[in-house]
């Protein structure tokens, strides 16, 4: 979970995301989307709340890429 | 694991990595060192297949990023 962190500040800073792989992150988004899924329907909370979370940050970072994506 | 093989070919390709952070990959690195060990003491081998995987796909960013940064 906290390793999303170094690189949402890091892009926010910088406001530049060219090296960061769109790829990875539509996969990683996708991942985490099927674990909280997974976790949500065989009603584990702590697969739930931990994937969803870092559903979450990696959404942040799929965002602020396609946000400072060049023209 | 599938999504840490974008930003490999990426990085290897473009031969530039200043967007990745580095903070992000050296805790991907030690959480799924931690993950592989876990698995390894309670002698889970999907675990520890896994993450093991995981782990050398982490690692091969690491080892790119710290190969192409900027003197």
């Amino acid at each position: 979970m906290s390793s999303f962190t170094p690189q949402i500040v890091k892009i926010w800073r910088e406001r530049h995301a060219d090296d960061v792989s769109l790829r990875m992150f539509l996969l990683t988004v996708t991942g985490f989307s099927l674990w909280t899924a997974y976790g949500w329907l065989s009603h584990s909370w702590p697969v739930t709340a931990s994937n969803a979370v870092c559903l979450a940050l990696a959404t942040v970072i799929l965002v602020l890429k396609l946000k400072f994506r060049r023209a």
